[in-house]
C-alpha cells in the first residue's frame, strides 16, 4: 500500500460514549472516506501507530465541522480498548472477512459448535470485531436451551482464555469464592462471607461488580467503606497479607468477551442458559479460585423465576465446573423481598457494618444468609465436616474476629472510611393499617437509583417492613435518602405516578 | 409528575450520520438522565413539542461539553424521521416494553409464531422500535429452517400489511413480473427481460433491490443506466407510459420492514429460507404483481446449492403464493459459474448493453438465459402457447424493439446514463497452460465487493475466461477494476493470500 499518498489522521476526543461498542467517527468529506470507500456504518479496522492494539469499530460519519478533515475521533470504549491518547496517529482499513460467522450459521442449522468454532467468536467478540448483530445472532443462536452441556464449557474455557487470568500463590491453601446470580436487591453478603472465610483462614480473592441496572453493586457498596480500584498487583498484595479482598473486577480484565455479551443479552431481554453458566464460571476461573459456591435466589421479580430453571441451572454449573477443574456448589435462597434494609451504597454498608459489629438492631435476615454462604464456603475445608459449617461462621462473626478481619483488609486496600449519610429524607408512610404481603423488588430498586444511587453514594431507599410486618395507618414503611432536594422531589413525583411499591392488605 | 421540575432540553445539530439508526445525544451529567436513568445505549423515546412524530432512538452520551447540559442532539437518520429543526424543544420518556420480543422468545424455544405475534414483530420492524440487536435477534430465531409454511405466509401478509400496496390499473392486461433468487454473480436478465415483455405488451412493473451480499444487486446495476430512485407516483407514471420500469424497491416503501431486515442479514451474512420467501413474495404481492416468473440458480457455490434444497423453495415459492392469490413459476438454472462476463454495476450494464444493441461479442450465456425467462413470463399471456415463449422473446430482442423500449424506460425514469470506467484495472493471469474447470462464484464476487463494488459503480471484476476456456499460460483469466489504488492493492492482497479462484487444469 502506498502509504505515503493518504495524509496523516491524528485522533481528538469528542468525549462520546457508546458503552461497549466501538464507534470511529470521520469527516464524510475526508481523503480516506472517499478513497477507500468508507460510509456510514462500515466496519473500519483500526490501529494507532507504535502501538500493537487493533480493534474494529462502526464508522460514524461526521458532516459538519465537529472534526477538521484530517481529524478522527472514538467512542469512549474505543478509546480505552486501544489504548489511545489525544493526538495519536491512527491507520484505517477495511477489515478482514469474519470467518466466525460461519460457524455461527452451522449452529443455527444444528451442528453443534466445535472448540475451534467457538473459540474464534469469542475471539473475535473479546478484540471488539463483532458488531452488535453479530452478538445478537450469536446469542440468539445459542438461546433456547440450544448448547450442550459440552458446548457449554468450550464457551466458558474460550471466554477464560481471552482474558487475564490470576494463579494465586497459596501453598497449602484453598482458592475459594463465592457468587449470587444476581436480582435481589441488598444482597451484600460479600461483605460478611469474606472477612469470615479469610478470618477461618481460606483464601478468598473477591472481584465484584459495580451496578449495572441495579441501585448498587457489591464493589459500589464495598467503595463507602474502602477504596475498590486496586491494580492486579495492588489486589495480589492485600490478598497475600489478609487472604481476602474485596475490590472491582472491572480494573482486572477476567472475562473481557463477556461484557460484551451481558449488555446486548440485556437489550433482547434473552436469558440463556448457557451463557449465564459460561458468564459466571468464566470469571470465577479466570479469578483463580477452585471452589465457589454460587447463591441463586428464586422469585417471581427475582432473576432466575423458577425451581425448575433453578435446577437446569445447577446442573450446568456444578457439572461444567468439574469439566474445567473447579468445585461448585449451588445453594438455592428466597428470592421474594429484598435483603437486609439498605439499597444503595452507603445505607447498604450500613447495614453490613451493623452485623460485623455486632448491633442489636442489625438486618437479621442478611445476617442469616452470610453465616448460611460462609458455613457452605468454609465446608470446602477438609477441617469443617459438612453441616458444620454454618456454626463456625457463626463463631467467627460473633467474636468479632470477621470485624477484625474486615477492618485489616479495608486498611489494606487503602485506608477504611466511613459511609456518607443522606442530607435529605423522606418516610413513605402506610395508607392503611394491616400487613405487608409482597414487595416489587424491581420498582424498590428503581425508587433508590431515582434517589441517585449508585451514584450519588448515600442514596437510596432503606425498607422498614419487610413481608409479613404488621403496619399501621402512617406507619413509615421505607425511608427516602437523597443527596439534593431536587432528587428527592423527583422521587416522590415517581412514586405519585406509579403506584403501591409495598403492598399492603 | 412535576414536569416543572425537568429543565427544557433545546435540539443541536452536531452532523453526524449513523446511516439507518437513529441515536440520541445527551450530556451524561444533564438532569434528565441521572433522573431517568438513561445511560450509553439506553433506547429512549423522542418527541418534539408541537410535532406529531415520534422515534425510538439509542443514547450515546456525552461526557463533554460538546452539548451544554440543556442541549440535545441527534443523528442525521433522527433528524430526518422527526422533521426536527435547530432550537426545536424535545420531550424524552422511556418507551414501553416490546411486548413483540416475548413472541421472539417464544419462537427461540420452539413455539411457532402467531399471525398476532409475527404482525407485531413486523410492525416495531417497520417502524423503527426495534434496534439493530432485536432485528438480528428475530433472524436468527428464524434461520435454519424453523418457519413452517403457515408462518411464512403469515410473515409475508404481515409485510405486505406494513407498506404500501399498488393496485394497477391494467384493465385487459397482464401485471407480470420476474424475480431471481439471488448468488449468481452477473445474473442481469431483469435489465432485458423487462424491455422484451413490455415491449410485447404485458404490464412489468419491476421493483429490484441493491446489493445485499453480492457486488451488485439488479438496482445498482441499472442506477449506473438511468436514475432508480423514483416516487411510487413517479413509478406509476413510467409504467402507464411504457408498461414496465426497473426502480429500486426501497424507494417506494413496498415492504419497509424487509428494507430493515435485508440490511441487519447483510451483516451477519444470513440466508433463512423462510426470510427468502416473505421477503420476495411480500415485494411482489405489494407492487401488484399477480403471475411471476422466479429465476432459481443452482450450484455448489450458487445461493442455491442442491436440488433438494431448490425444490423445497420452489414448493414453499409457489404454495405461499397460492396461498396469498399470486401465480408463482420457479425456473431451476445453472448457477454453477457467472453469468455474462461483468460483475459490478457498471460492468453488468456494459454486458446488458451489448445484448440488447445485439453487438457480436455480446455474452451468449446472458443472452440465451434472458430469452428462455421472457419465454415463460410471455407464456402467462392468454396469446402464447406453451413452450413457444423464448422464439417471440427471441424475435422482439433481435428485431431492436427491446433496446428501443428500454431506452423509453430510461427516458421516463429520468434519463438515460453512460456506466462509468474504474481508473485502476489489473489482469489477473493464470499460472499455467490448461482449461478453467472451476470457478468459485462466492471467491469472485467477493473480490469484485473488496474492489469497491457495489458502492464504487465502476468497480468490479470481468471474466474472461467462462468454465471449459482453453488458456495459456500468463493468459488473462480476469480483470479487477477499481476505482482507488488502495481497494486494487487490497484485492491483491486478497487474491495472495487467499489462493485460487478459477481453477485451470
Amino acid at each position: 500500500m502506498q502509504q505515503n499518498h493518504k495524509p496523516t489522521l491524528k485522533l481528538r476526543r469528542l468525549g462520546i460514549d457508546t458503552y461497549k461498542e466501538p464507534v470511529i467517527y470521520i469527516r464524510e468529506d475526508s481523503y480516506i472516506c472517499e478513497a477507500e470507500g468508507f460510509e456510514a456504518q462500515t466496519r473500519i479496522r483500526v490501529s494507532i501507530k507504535n502501538n500493537h492494539q487493533t480493534i474494529i469499530a462502526t464508522l460514524n460519519t461526521v458532516q459538519s465541522n465537529l472534526l477538521e478533515l484530517d481529524e478522527v475521533s472514538l467512542s469512549e470504549y474505543a478509546w480505552e480498548l486501544l489504548g489511545a491518547k489525544e493526538g495519536d496517529e491512527v491507520q484505517l482499513v477495511h477489515p478482514e472477512p469474519l470467518n466466525s460467522l460461519s460457524d455461527i450459521r452451522g449452529k443455527i442449522y444444528g451442528r453443534p459448535f466445535t472448540r475451534k468454532g467457538i473459540t474464534e467468536i469469542v475471539k473475535d467478540i473479546a478484540a471488539g470485531r463483532f458488531s452488535d448483530i453479530h452478538v445478537a445472532s450469536f446469542l440468539t443462536s445459542c438461546a433456547g436451551d440450544r448448547l450442550n452441556e459440552e458446548e457449554i464449557s468450550l464457551l466458558t474455557e474460550a471466554m477464560v482464555d481471552v482474558g487475564e487470568r490470576i494463579v494465586w500463590p497459596c501453598g497449602n491453601g484453598l482458592v475459594v469464592d463465592k457468587h449470587c446470580v444476581g436480582g435481589l436487591p441488598g444482597n451484600r453478603t460479600t461483605l460478611i462471607v469474606v472477612p469470615i472465610v479469610a478470618a477461618f483462614g481460606l483464601t478468598i480473592p473477591k472481584t465484584s461488580s459495580r451496578a449495572i441496572t441495579s441501585s448498587a453493586g457489591t464493589a459500589d457498596t464495598m467503595e463507602t467503606l474502602a477504596p475498590v480500584d486496586l491494580s492486579f498487583q495492588e489486589m495480589q498484595n492485600v490478598v497475600a497479607q489478609e487472604k481476602g479482598c474485596i475490590v472491582w473486577g472491572g480494573s482486572v480484565s477476567l472475562s473481557p468477551a463477556d461484557d460484551v455479551m451481558i449488555r446486548v443479552e440485556r437489550a433482547i431481554d434473552l436469558d440463556s442458559e448457557g451463557q449465564l453458566v459460561a458468564s459466571v464460571l468464566s470469571k470465577k476461573i479466570a479469578a483463580g479460585s477452585k471452589y465457589v459456591v454460587i447463591d441463586m435466589p428464586i422469585g417471581p421479580t427475582a432473576k432466575v423465576r423458577t425451581l425448575e430453571k433453578a435446577n437446569k441451572l445447577k446442573n450446568y454449573m456444578e457439572d461444567v465446573g468439574k469439566q474445567l477443574g473447579i468445585c461448585v456448589y449451588v445453594v438455592f435462597t428466597d428470592g421474594t423481598q429484598p435483603i437486609g434494609r439498605g439499597m444503595g451504597p452507603a445505607l447498604e454498608a450500613k447495614d453490613v457494618l451493623a452485623i460485623l459489629q455486632r448491633q442489636k438492631d442489625a438486618p437479621l435476615d442478611l445476617r442469616d444468609r452470610a453465616l448460611m454462604l460462609a458455613g457452605h464456603v468454609l465446608e470446602f475445608s477438609p477441617d469443617i465436616k459438612k453441616g458444620a459449617g454454618q456454626k463456625v461462621a457463626a463463631q467467627i462473626l460473633d467474636s468479632g474476629q470477621a470485624w477484625e478481619k474486615f477492618q485489616r483488609i479495608c486498611e489494606a486496600q487503602g485506608g477504611m472510611r466511613t459511609p456518607p449519610t443522606a442530607q435529605y429524607r423522606h418516610d413513605y408512610l402506610s395508607g392503611r393499617t394491616g400487613e405487608v404481603v409482597s414487595i416489587d423488588n424491581r420498582r424498590i430498586a428503581r425508587v433508590a437509583k431515582l434517589a441517585g444511587a449508585p451514584t450519588a453514594k448515600a442514596a437510596g431507599v432503606v425498607l422498614h417492613t419487610p413481608i409479613g410486618t404488621k403496619v399501621q395507618n402512617k406507619q413509615p414503611l421505607f425511608t427516602i435518602h437523597a443527596e439534593s432536594k431536587g432528587e428527592l422531589d423527583y422521587v416522590l413525583a415517581f412514586i405519585e405516578a406509579d403506584g403501591s411499591i409495598v403492598e399492603v392488605q
